[in-house]
């Protein structure tokens, strides 16, 4: 008689790509580049925190960003506008990045004169959540539209986060949108999340966000520095 | 001012899924073993004919098979009933089979000792399409009940296949499939493709399958030989 053996690809594929994420992390403390991987919804201001937060930071940093999306080099333009550095990678069809589509778009920059690499993820909350990219830190965009019920229905989003930016509180007013009850919700999943509650629009906490970021990669140069 | 740098990410993936692909095809070629992919919709009849497969070639060839499936092993029981060795490949929510999949596979094969190795691919007529598995020749099957308009919405799949089967002829009756209209459609996408009425159900036309994948396993473990 024969005998099935059975090979879990997901499973292989995610701890492959871990192994290979864990590299690239060195390879950027090497070169004391803090990457941010920023993960939202469609439409929640990813783009927008993006270039808010090169406003706020493009005199104390270098900057580069990648920005990945289906088809579309719209957000890249917008990037391009403010003379940033910007590689455009086009899933076509592919619904996350993983580390080695990140380390395609490294290889495009100049990333020993960076200080800061923004990740622009797909818009998706679930499949990015799954697959490391090789970030420092992982951050997402929560927006007032979207409904506080998100933490119960993107669980693995929530917890695996740094930081949750809550966009478009200038909503609240219009909106059922429970803070506090997201909170905990939030809190319940991932206890040392930092929220920060931003509007883009307004302008809102932009600069405690842009001061959390710059606070995490002070630090992050530090420990690199203390190392060596 | 920066440039924005795009990165085709499928393009890229391909290409290198489909190099890697001919290295399989150059160590299958080495062991005289020839790797039949087979494509079709969920439903089709795939395991119907991996089985009736099976049972014609069995005396003659050592067959193994490798079963790609979302979530379920039902498929890698049938085949296992009958003594073959059989892989499962989990693909936990991916749509296709790629090469670097296949050869996880094989590498759970005793791949040396086999002289066909049959892929029973996911159950889907577009993604499949794109990716080479490393196969000697990619077969697909139509069944009636799916109607004679597939070779208009699915073209790619039609036109990378060797060779179509259309399965389920017991239903012609009953069914306003035309088949010289759909074979018409199939021959102006690929000209040379071998075209196999069958019924898995009734065994019509099994005989001839399997005669044809007989010569085509001969033809290729001759050429092998003549090479060596």
């Amino acid at each position: 008689m024969g005998e099935i053996k059975v090979i879990e690809l997901k499973e292989e594929i995610l701890s492959d790509n871990k192994n290979f994420a864990e590299e690239l992390r060195t390879r950027l403390k090497a070169s004391k580049t803090f990457m941010l991987n920023l993960m939202a919804s469609p439409g929640a201001g990813k783009t927008s925190l993006v270039l808010n937060t090169i406003r706020e930071l493009r005199d104390e940093f270098m900057i580069g960003v990648i920005e990945g999306d289906i088809a579309s080099v719209v957000d890249s333009e917008k990037v391009m506008k403010e003379g940033i550095p910007v590689v455009q990678l086009k899933t076509g069809g592919f619904c996350h990045l993983d580390a080695y589509m990140i380390d395609k778009a490294l290889s495009e920059l100049d990333v020993k004169n960076l200080d800061l690499i923004i990740i622009e993820n797909v818009g998706n909350l679930v499949c990015p959540a799954e697959f490391d990219t090789g970030a420092i830190k992982n951050a997402m965009i929560l927006s007032v539209p979207e409904g506080d019920d998100k933490p119960l229905k993107y669980p693995l989003m929530f917890s695996i986060c740094d930081v949750l930016v809550v966009n478009k509180v200038d909503f609240l007013d219009y909106s059922d949108f429970d803070m506090h009850e997201m909170k905990e919700r939030v809190k319940s999943l991932n206890p040392e999340i930092t929220i920060i509650d931003v509007s883009c629009k307004t302008g809102f906490n932009i600069g405690k966000w842009a001061q959390w970021l710059k606070d995490e990669i002070d630090l992050f140069q530090q420990e690199d520095a203390l190392k060596v």
